[in-house]
């Protein structure tokens, strides 16, 4: 008999299997053809007719792959298999109820979204109940993974009962276009393969040192001048609408990155004078370092720039990176140093550093790097991320951070563009992002952790087999109750079901 | 100017390109798709029809798709472009003449094969001549890579004059389809990719403990019983053939390996009595280890086997493993302790290996893993494969293998499976086989190496990219004239563009 409990991946909260039905398996029955008669139908309270789109037949089978597999099979059965039972079936179609309990209804999924949900299995049908659409599609993937198939190849699903919520608001997982270019493609695979891990965040470090592939309305020759290719190598507007509603259809926010002032050589190409010329002595190297933060030129740029893209990306949260700044060109230039001396920050980059960030001022919500808050306790109302350190350093970090009072995402122990050679997954299952020194309050400032797979050697031959399912153990971990997750033994035999499912979705191929 | 001569892989022996005529460029002039008029055309002693077919213009362009490329190239040049010059086009088709020396036709390419050619490309015409079809296979891949296409999409190739040959006999690539199955398109790119490399030996690792996927038709329960799947994870006569045929088509021979008497613990599923039952004091225990070598039944078992092995794969070689037996299971059996008493053999189990693997006489030169060298000084006539060892150690067996007159091929530090993060493909390129202690006519005595893709970690859904262009450092290394490839600086950017071409070829996907 095979027990539903252990092959869910992520775990949910709570399974709750009658012993009894347990021991029979209860028949799925496939609903029709019809277009009348949804496998999915949308009851009490729907939204408006662009949300209930969000769960229409039409997306649900792109987005869940068994559930398509139900649907479908109900004509190879009725066809070959078991003609008798033809009406039968049309009679008692399977069918999967969802009640969406908010009566708003979201654009977005964002940050303060509801993403539990409750699922009843029973003979005939099942009952999901949810806060939100977003709650609704967690759900479903939960349905999905419950049914299988015998060695017969009919579909199953087992009595079962579930009340699932995540255990951390951000899940996210990062994709970086800037060192390889990524074709749209392999980032809407991405996207669909984090929706079978419950993952709800693409950070998408879109541009960085390498190349800008992000095609500007506002200033194009960043991409035609600064993008690998001004035309194959880019990401047009059209492109990342594309990403923005394929990853909303899966409840998965889109977080932009454009990380400044480090981290922008690519910039300069199609910006000239953004960036600070490096000197050597008395005169200019010919190279150049970060944006300039002694031009007010800099400023409006940077303010045209984010208007765009805060317009572009609806998501209340934005990424500026402020990473990894090397102050070498800084202290060489001697507009700089003027600009130093008449602000009164000494000899301290990092004054002027942190001087830059807050002038990038926003109407949304700001994440940066962890350097922002190293160099300077009082920094803007932001997130910070935790990307480096030792696992001693990247607690200490937390407790820093935390009794400062801000919230916190964690990175550093899910890079997973790192490779060796075997099994690494228990690395990256075994963290517990809340194991730091600290009070109940400063755990709740912990909002997520997030999988980054920086693109250094990672282009769209290799992405794939390298992020699944080494993700989804990070992906468990910030989902599942930690109580429920504690052994690695239990969790390998879901995983190598789940991965049997990722292959059969084809997010790897074979 | 595009110099022809940094963008061959791997580098040929000799190229000599006209100063002069290097400074303008030679347009390649494609040919008509009339059917009489062949891109390749045979001349000069041609071989029987069936081995005509191996350069005919059916497979060639499934081979090389850069001819593909040129030939339909000029159907979009005819019918777009410029349809002015189509008259002259069909008076001047650009034609590779290709000679083969030798008037016997060989079936298969064997270690004997020549692989020599010279390719002279000059306006309108290419000569390549060579000895054999296999040499001939060679010299289009390499004026495949010759071949290049300009900004504007237009194919040119230089005027060139390359004489060509391999610097070492055996360049083998390993496949291990038993740690996980391999389907068989997989091993089908794979073979692709290699002609690509010029590598000419599919190491075919076709079983060992975890599963027995070979469907032997004498004894059908070792896949039926041994695979991980009776029907789908097995390799069928069919399966095997074309993979011969494939690897033919390409100039590679396949070299089979049925490892024992250890690596055999799925072989037991389906032949009861052949592995030696292990014991727990006086009682078996219930496991088994390696091969029985007591039973005259289990030698009878291993003819039968090897009788359709070798007959079903043509080479004149096959490989019997012989690697990492362990004893600890033939010392607790009594009826094997028994047998050394009987034979002599006092407790040195290595000579009851060597008794062993002395008893699978074959009509076929034997490759053996070093162990069975190792264990002791006289084997039979045999090449020994170097699979283990520290550098120095690796070293040194080369000297002790070809001091006692056996020929070697060198794995060790081609393990290609075992991976980290960032690039290592230089630590691949810069291995010197002949660099050990011995003799001139010792160095002669290494005739290959092989690159080794172990399949602990590695299915369908890594193996291309795990494989390649890595396996192509290995590739050059074995092909080249080592003065002409000291440098890694000169090989990176021949390599990037190589990739290039492997992307093209979709030996990667994207």
């Amino acid at each position: 008999m095979l027990v539903v409990k252990e092959l869910l991946f992520p775990q949910v909260q709570g399974v709750y299997i009658d012993q009894v039905l347990q021991e029979h398996k209860v028949e799925l029955r496939p609903t029709t053809l019809s277009e009348e008669r949804h496998l999915v139908t949308l009851q009490k309270r729907p939204c408006s007719s662009k949300l209930r789109r969000l769960l229409s037949l039409k997306h649900l089978p792109n987005i869940y792959p068994d559930v398509l597999n139900l649907y479908y099979h109900s004509c190879v059965c009725k066809s070959l298999a078991r003609p008798r039972q033809h009406d039968e079936w049309f009679r008692f179609p399977f069918t999967v109820v969802v009640h969406v309990e908010r009566a708003e209804c979201e654009g977005y999924p964002d940050a303060d979204s509801s993403e539990s949900y409750k699922l009843s299995v029973c003979s005939g049908q099942a009952a999901l109940r949810a806060e939100t659409v977003w709650g609704a599609l967690r759900g479903l993937e939960s349905f999905s993974q419950l049914v299988y198939q015998d060695d017969f190849g009919e579909y199953f699903v087992n009595e079962t009962k579930i009340e699932d919520f995540p255990r951390f608001q951000f899940r996210g997982i990062l994709l970086d276009t800037s060192r390889h270019y990524l074709p749209l493609h392999a980032i809407l695979k991405t996207l669909d393969a984090m929706s079978y891990n419950k993952f709800n965040v693409f950070h998408w470090h879109i541009v960085d040192d390498p190349s800008f592939p992000y095609q500007s309305s506002t200033f194009p020759d960043l991409s035609s001048k600064g993008a690998f290719h001004p035309s194959t190598h880019v990401y047009t507007q059209i492109d990342v609408k594309r990403v923005i509603a394929h990853a909303r259809l899966r409840g998965i926010r889109v977080l932009a990155e454009f990380d400044s002032p480090g981290h922008t050589q690519s910039w300069g190409k199609g910006q000239p004078g953004l960036l600070t010329p490096c000197y050597k002595g008395t005169v200019p190297s010919g190279t150049f370092g970060p944006v300039n933060p002694a031009n007010s030129s800099s400023y409006q740029f940077m303010t045209r720039l984010f208007k765009e893209v805060t317009s572009v990306f609806p998501d209340s949260y934005v990424h500026l990176g402020g990473d990894e700044v090397d102050f070498t060109c800084w202290k060489s230039n001697p507009d700089v140093r003027g600009f130093m001396l008449k602000m009164g920050f000494g000899t301290d980059y990092t004054k002027l550093e942190s001087y830059y960030m807050e002038k990038l001022g926003l109407n949304k919500t700001a994440i940066v790097w962890q350097d922002v808050f190293d160099y300077h306790e009082k920094v803007m109302d932001t997130v910070l991320h935790i990307w480096k350190g030792s696992p001693g350093q990247i607690q200490q970090e937390l407790s820093s951070i935390t009794l400062a009072g801000y919230r916190v995402i964690l990175a550093a122990p899910w890079y997973i563009n790192h490779i060796d050679y075997g099994q690494d997954w228990e690395k990256y299952y075994t963290i517990q992002p809340l194991n730091f020194t600290g009070t109940e309050q400063q755990k709740k400032l912990v909002i997520g952790g997030e999988v980054c797979m920086w693109g250094e050697y990672v282009d769209a031959t290799n992405l794939s087999p390298r992020l699944w399912p080494r993700a989804s153990a990070a992906g468990e971990r910030l989902w599942s109750d930690e109580r429920m997750t504690s052994s690695v033994i239990d969790a390998f035999p879901r995983l190598v079901d789940f991965r049997c499912r990722l292959l059969r979705y084809r997010v790897m191929l074979i």
